[in-house]
């Protein structure tokens, strides 16, 4: 197995795609939110990539099956339900709904992978899990941040180097890792002890702190929370 | 001062480049050549694109006056003066003359950044010279690793992020980082006592291995070898 880390939301080689699992990695917050939802019961979730789409989409749907989330300039969007804070995204609020979710970076990235043999939505609330599911997958594995508006993303990076290092780990078969991946995971080892000092050190970190969002970094930073491997399949996120 | 590194070689923004000091890598071995080769006394250097252009480019200077080099496939190129390894320009064979060089990643990073409002050459040869340079200009700064083929270079990435721990550490102003910058910079600090381990461990350096180049590893792991700071400018690398 090749694992690859891409570091810029670009789109990849088609051609390089479909034949790899994809993880998309948006942990402040997009899909830590997505992976919130699914583990509190919402039946599916569709990313969409503006707000226009969400609401279009909404009405194809009665309007108390459904759920509208999602953010821009890291605030809940007018009219919507809920923002991008995964602990808004509780059984109350969304157990057997579909969740219609459209943010800055990650919903963004779905789209940018749709071509991938598998797309699994990565965070470290399902870290262990989705460690778990590419080993058994066991294709070429590529790992896509969706970050910091067209970016680098620091946070989104040392998730990805999480998941290199317990593929890795665990893993009985041969890994080969390029450049880029052993980079992720050195980035990781420097902040495993204690992921929030990344997430405080990076840029979109310090925004979410700065417009009130504190609370959302320490939440994220929370590993293996849940067992769900959800994945993105004709523009529909399931649970495996 | 802003300090960011882009990790793949694509053309940055032109409006990010005009206020900008640019620090072109790629220690191996490009810009390890060009500045053994200035160290040696080459009078200046042409970096060119194609093998085509090199050969139309020497025809308007009295072959003797001019040296060909620059690799394909990491060997050297038929009909060329030198390859790609910087023991072989020495003053022997460089000194006082105009160098043309043509190489797969590095020569071609110039032309990307060559709106940028100083380009530098930097490698661990004159690591700290360039560092030097960087907070006497006190500008923003964009490290520009080449790439491995379009690819994220360890290595490269390894020397920024060198590069940005010296200016960090040595200038007197206030610094930020990017992630990206960020990231670099704890590569950096993984290997600061084996800069050779990051070469080993780089895919264009298990390549270069691969093909002969051992030698070529540890000689452009060496730092701080001479103090001079090449810059490119309207198509020719000078030294300041």
């Amino acid at each position: 197995m090749i694992i690859d880390i891409q570091f810029l939301p670009s789109p990849p080689d088609p051609n390089l795609l479909s034949d790899r699992v994809v993880v998309v990695i948006d942990v402040l917050r997009a899909t830590s939110v997505m992976v919130h939802a699914m583990s509190e019961g919402a039946s599916e979730i569709m990313p969409v990539t503006t707000v226009e789409e969400a609401l279009d989409m909404a009405k194809g749907f009665p309007r108390s099956s459904i759920v509208l989330g999602g953010e821009r300039g890291s605030k809940k969007i007018t009219g919507f339900d809920l923002g991008n804070s995964p602990k808004e995204y509780f059984t109350e609020t969304v157990s057997r709904k579909k969740l219609i979710l459209t943010t800055t970076n990650g919903t963004k990235a779905f789209h940018l992978v749709s071509l991938g043999k598998e797309i699994l939505v990565g965070s470290f609330f399902n870290i262990g899990a989705i460690a778990k599911r590419c080993i058994e997958l066991d294709r070429n594995l590529l790992i896509f941040p969706s970050g910091d508006e067209g970016n680098f993303s620091l946070e989104d990076t040392v998730c990805g180097g999480m998941l290199i290092q317990l593929v890795t780990k665990k893993g009985k078969k041969p890994i080969a890792l390029t450049d880029a991946s052993q980079c992720a995971q050195i980035l990781y080892k420097r902040f495993e002890e204690n992921l929030l000092e990344a997430f405080y050190l990076s840029h979109h970190g310090k925004e979410l702190i700065h417009r009130g969002f504190r609370d959302d970094l320490v939440y994220c930073a929370k590993i293996d929370m849940t067992d769900i491997v959800p994945e993105f399949k004709n523009g529909v996120i399931r649970i495996h």
